[in-house]
């Protein structure tokens, strides 16, 4: 965090999705896959924007650029001249706490039994520090604090067999979430945990096929939606046809319900479902909950804009913009320090006082982390002359750390995990705060609560961790200072 | 445009707004008015996204710093340690095509017989070629094609008047828009044309005083409102106080009506009226003409918004969001050329299937400049399943080509100069097309219609142009390849 | 120098070159001049690394680029697509302390009653103070710091003559020294100050003409040596002919020494002298100064070699490398501060000791300006094993200001100014202190004393001055936060 | 070379040194070695100029800071901020044709059995292709096309032995020419192969040891020279003291003898012997060898400057400068293509004429690889006046190719592999041209011939390679597009 300009601190207090994949392999050797790569990253940005990267396989090796930054800092108009190759892979990252190093950066190449590969990952391997162990103590050397390098050595070392036999042996000693694409042998693989904590997608276009975490980056690209890759499933494509293996089958799936509450975007479809529609009827069951007569509902931007357009519709109240955001991303040079004028948050949103004043105000916000920029929201709006102040919140309280790609601070950091909904209302200064039901929850995504994550709400882990000794954590503290 | 990605290609089928000005005096020496400046010019930064720059008044000098791209590229943390000085003033710049020259960034600083001056200014000077001949003929020099070094020249030969005195007189000498901030003399001096073409406001803090092109720069700094500064009059402060000059009474005001339709952000409030508020009721005044059995209405993003929340309103229909903005701006290297694909409308909007698919659907938009963009937009949601597309326009047809500061393309460029709202309608295949009238905009904005320009629609220029001599554009292309 | 890494130090305790210019006027419309220009800037660099700029005129417009740093730094290749046209100037500059502002890099470029009008400038106008209060007086504004603004005034009110007229009336109000290009009414226009303070020198290519500060920019492409442009004589060409109009006729000539001495490039040939030979001469005259008993002789590279070479030659004693210098120029990140260890010495130079070890050392070297740098040299050359430690100083003491466009910092700085040649001999802990004498520098020039100006040693300036006073230095100061 | 600008040119036709180390161990825990460090570099930036890196050790974690372009451009003050830690390696590089990848810059870092592990390595391992074969034989994954990688690895699966017995277990292994730094278990160790082919030796400061390519690099930060490292010598240190190991006594010695003629820095002394002493012995060989009558003496700049301080003494003839080099060096944009005036070689160099009129001229210069730019040299000689051109050559004729850290170009590209001195000579269009007989050579360096590697010249490898089948540039060429 300590990189980060002021006017992230918006973001700076949402959990944080940590990285976007994306593969596309043709079938026409001569159609290089790497503008359209670069256009299926722009639509997955959202999900990344602390580095990126592109690998082409072209005739034996594999051409990669990758950086820091957006997407478009990273890659130049020449870039694309040398990512000749008909099959490829990208990244978008965002990078948790102390390994913002660009050894980390992806995708990962290297030279194996089968001679280049190269990797994209989205997730998080909970066992990573015992196969760290194991790799080091058989003699290898690993050169980033990433679990993304690990997969690569784990492929290695099942050698001389057929790349899916490898690969397939290698997963297996795998724990956590992981949605990835890999170059490897000529062919693009997709391959989405048994869990099916991250998204995964599979598209065809006229010369191949796709396989993103979203379907926005299918769509950007004019790429036709297959299907969902099934948690448990490898996808094989050399673009002319693609194979599937169900390589494990557990016993539920555990989709990330913050997929739909705030990460993803609200024109894909993950699993199935309109991410659009899901965050409308939360937005209809946060109405159900409420008894409070507002005169408008108004989101807090942008999250909370589709929730909030259900909220309004739902409760027959008038839905408003009364939060306006400066659409300027950027690095604004506001030193840090005190901010008793509340210009940190006034950088990112402006009150309209015609919408606001002498108004009961429900305010529909997708999530509570912190608290500390809720609060500062609540005084603006107050100051721009709202009688009451409601607040709608369209996930349940976070309680638990994740442990499946999701950086949502340490424990202690979680407002909910230590107060009440009483207490936190009281912090924020709001006349009321309903936060949707995990029940309410599941019925908006309309699947059971099985078959999806909400452990940072209840603390129901898939995966048995040890929610106290925070095991991924461990592992990123000790190769902090790794390499830049 | 030759300089702009495609990703601008939304951006490009708009009118452009030229620039946005702010200025602040503080009346305590100590207190350096760069960092607050800067803030405002966040606020500011729709205004114009090419140049970017603030100068400040420190004992006698003046230091500036300037320079080309959006305000967080263009500072740097350290330019605030000798940005230092009690008296500022900054600019936002839109470049007109052939004068994005560096000579031409703003603000503009010069020694004349009463030390240091510096200016930024909003709009357009329309007999500046005049004014240009006799100074040049008089023997000065001029050092750059922008309209805002003439003012400095006319000021500097006012000379040995008192200030004020010197700057009415120069300022009686310009014929058009403009609406400027300028230190000199120890003061910061806000002058507004006695059309009121572009908007210009006065705000106060403890420090002092700040005047700017919208509130919402004054909102960001939490200054307090005091007034729009009138068409005609000028605003001269040492911080402590600040003192009304009415220079000259027109007989009718001309503030751009397209300030409320387009260029000014939701959350300003433009000579006392919210332009949330009017947009709304723009919505409200389209949805009274609308026959139409819409099942959704959705606006394009991010201008149409408020309009369709409006239209919704009126009209019964649920407001949708049928088409998600991609909010990472920047360039994005798409070769131009034939793009069978709609790729180019793809990289900024992608449709909700969900949302549009089997519906009769109302989309709401401001404006329709060359037409080519809309035309992608309405496919883009055909595509999508919709069944009937009914577009609605909140500004009527443009027609007549502005010579006040903005940047509306050619006449030839501009669809409704040459085709009626039947042909525009099956150029764009939409099942219905209706526009705004001219009144139905006056009674959203609420004054009469003489109170505001609306000549690039009806023609009725407040102050007299030949329309087809272009005389402003035959000034740009003259000195066109300047300097950089 | 507070902008300056420590690497510059060496360089920082010499005089300081302000400038260099360079002209090409091709009669070939077609044959862009803008690569001629790089390369003879490229040539011209040691005259002045702080800034760069190249204009060029195409069919009445003029394009320019220029910016801070070396050439290489500010150029690239795309911006010769748009340095289009058949005659262009060129300008490298040494700013001093306070002028390094974007706003007087040159060339500058106005419009004026000609059209428009472009200006490289060598030199410093020592009645600019006196310019500027008329012109602002008349109502002019001016926009820069910099005297050559001035010139293009003085020319612009010029107006309706003829430019030639123009330009001749316009240089008789100038007093200083000035060696410039300029093109105006479609030719190129060359004029050196009567006292000839600064070199300037015509070429010819097949193409047409060149006119540039050092004969080394001729050679670098190709262009046939003409002649020196004389003092008081202005040169003006369309690319076909040149027509030379000898304005003024001045009772000396007045030649900076130090060209020979130190600023100009020992492969320049300067008013019919070359430069190389000049300084082995002066090598030769310090030899016959000297009753010194040296084993060898070494040069403070690079600056000293030539002059050692010809003191080896007339001492008959051996010339060798006793100082290795380190080719790799740029900015050390080393702190300021405390340099016990002579590290900033040691950064740049590095003794020797096969050579040093035991040996009694003549060391030459071209100048002392405050003796601190030599001071540290000298160490260095001790704790390498030199027995004996012999100075030789190509240039008399040092006592006197410059006005005529070098920085040899403040008077009082000059160690030379307050002391005698026996305490600088302590001071620098040499075994001998040896300075050429005026008349040894004379003969090793060849030319008459009062042919050169001598006045940083004499105090004889050919134009009156208030030595105290500092006027070019009081001008500087004034304006010294202007603009960046 | 296509990423070279032409600028360049003068030194792509000399052989290339690959790289240069330094490390340094200091016993005060608190004391940060980043910054002597980085000035060892500075001194050393002459043996590779494509990128530069330096790795810290600190409280168990690895610091790393590498980049490409000269040292000055990859550091900024601020990196060392984080460059924390009393043991620390530094690399400079020049890459070969093929690997300029971002993931070849060294030092290179990784995790293994026994913590971190940093190595920096100057030469080439022959047999790295059989190692890397075997390595991924034995399921491990490769990340760069580099063999020091590959060093890491062997190490690494020398595990759970103590560091010491580790690295020589590993050292065994390979096969070719290493002079190498590391950062292993708290230590600094420095390892020579055991014929010695690149430099390196050992400094002592007050705080600890130093480790680095040469002595220049010991020079300027004060460090004194304790000793070479031996051929086949380990050093290790933990800045206290320092432990020799001889791992490997091999029959003969093998320091490659271009770092007497050109590499290495004249300032340096190598084995114990001065190379700037060398260079003027091969002066005075050549003069030896020469029965021509020349008036003059002139070196080709840089390089050849002390050996025609040293042939010009022997011969008795005046040493002049003749060729005036200029010193700014950077890209020029000069676009590559016919060349018929020279320009390319004007660029560097300029003939002084007053010099070279009339006269027979002696030049000398180190090598002749292609034979090209020395072509352009004679022609510029001889346009200046030039009556005889009579060249010296202070190495015997480049016949083989280089296998142990040079990159001399192909064989095919070597003139004298395929010409006969006279033939050359008639290419070069000189009166004669002479070169140093390998026997006069070994006499300046006052060693028996089989102490030094001579193979460029006699095909006498010290280790057997097979030089048609070029083994060390096939591994390059099959991973040529690693990565970036």
């Amino acid at each position: 965090m300590k990189n980060k300009g002021f006017e992230d601190f918006l973001d700076a207090d949402k959990p944080h999705e940590e990285c976007g994949v994306i593969g596309y392999v043709s079938k026409n050797k001569n159609y290089d896959v790497s503008t359209p790569i670069y256009l299926g990253l722009y639509a997955l940005q959202h999900r990344g924007q602390e580095s990126a990267g592109i690998a082409t396989y072209n005739e034996g090796f594999i051409n990669v650029k990758k950086g820091k930054g957006l997407l478009t800092r990273v890659f130049n108009p020449e870039d694309f001249k040398s990512l000749k190759g008909n099959i490829g892979i990208g990244h978008v990252r965002y990078s948790t706490t102390g390994s913002g190093y660009i050894q980390n950066v992806q995708p990962i190449i290297a030279q194996y039994w089968g001679g280049m590969i190269a990797i994209s990952h989205n997730g998080n391997i909970v066992n990573s520090k015992e196969l760290r162990d194991k790799l080091i103590d058989k003699g290898s050397i690993i050169r980033s604090s990433s679990d993304t390098e690990l997969i690569l050595h784990l492929i290695s070392n099942e050698k001389r067999h057929d790349i899916e036999k490898a690969v397939l042996n290698a997963i297996h000693k795998l724990t956590g979430a992981y949605s990835m694409v890999m170059i490897a042998d000529e062919k693009l693989i997709g391959i989405r945990d048994p869990y099916g904590f991250r998204p995964l997608c599979l598209g065809k276009t006229d010369n191949g096929f796709v396989i993103a975490s979203e379907t926005t980056a299918l769509d950007i690209i004019n790429a036709k939606f297959v299907k969902d890759v099934d948690p448990g499933e490898m996808i094989i494509s050399d673009g002319e046809y693609y194979k599937s293996v169900k390589f494990k089958k557990n016993e539920r799936n555990a989709l990330c319900v913050f997929e739909y509450i705030y990460f993803a975007r609200a024109d894909s479809v993950i699993d199935g479902i309109s991410v659009y529609e899901v965050r409308k009827k939360m937005g209809m069951e946060l109405a159900k909950m409420s008894s409070v007569n507002a005169d408008i509902v108004i989101p807090v931007p942008d999250s909370g804009v589709t929730t909030a357009i259900g909220f309004a519709r739902q409760a027959g109240i008038p839905f408003e913009i009364g939060l306006f955001k400066n659409s300027y991303v950027g690095r604004t040079f506001i030193h840090p320090g005190k901010d008793e004028r509340g210009i940190k948050v006034r950088i990112k949103l402006n009150p309209i006082k015609s919408v606001l004043k002498g108004k009961n105000v429900a305010v529909v916000d997708d999530s509570i982390v912190r608290g500390t920029t809720s609060k500062r929201i609540i005084k603006l709006i107050r100051e721009a002359g709202a009688k009451e102040v409601h607040m709608f919140i369209s996930s349940p309280p976070i309680k638990h750390p994740c442990f499946f790609g999701i950086d949502t601070s340490e424990k202690k950091t979680l407002i909910a995990s230590a107060h009440t909904v009483e207490q936190i209302k009281e912090y924020l200064e709001v006349d009321s705060l309903i936060y949707i039901t995990i029940e309410g929850l599941a019925r908006a995504v309309g699947k059971p609560l099985d078959s999806l994550c909400y452990a940072c709400f209840n603390g129901d882990y898939a995966i048995p961790v040890d929610e106290e000794g925070s095991l991924s954590k461990t592992i990123l503290e000790e190769y902090k200072v790794f390499e830049r």
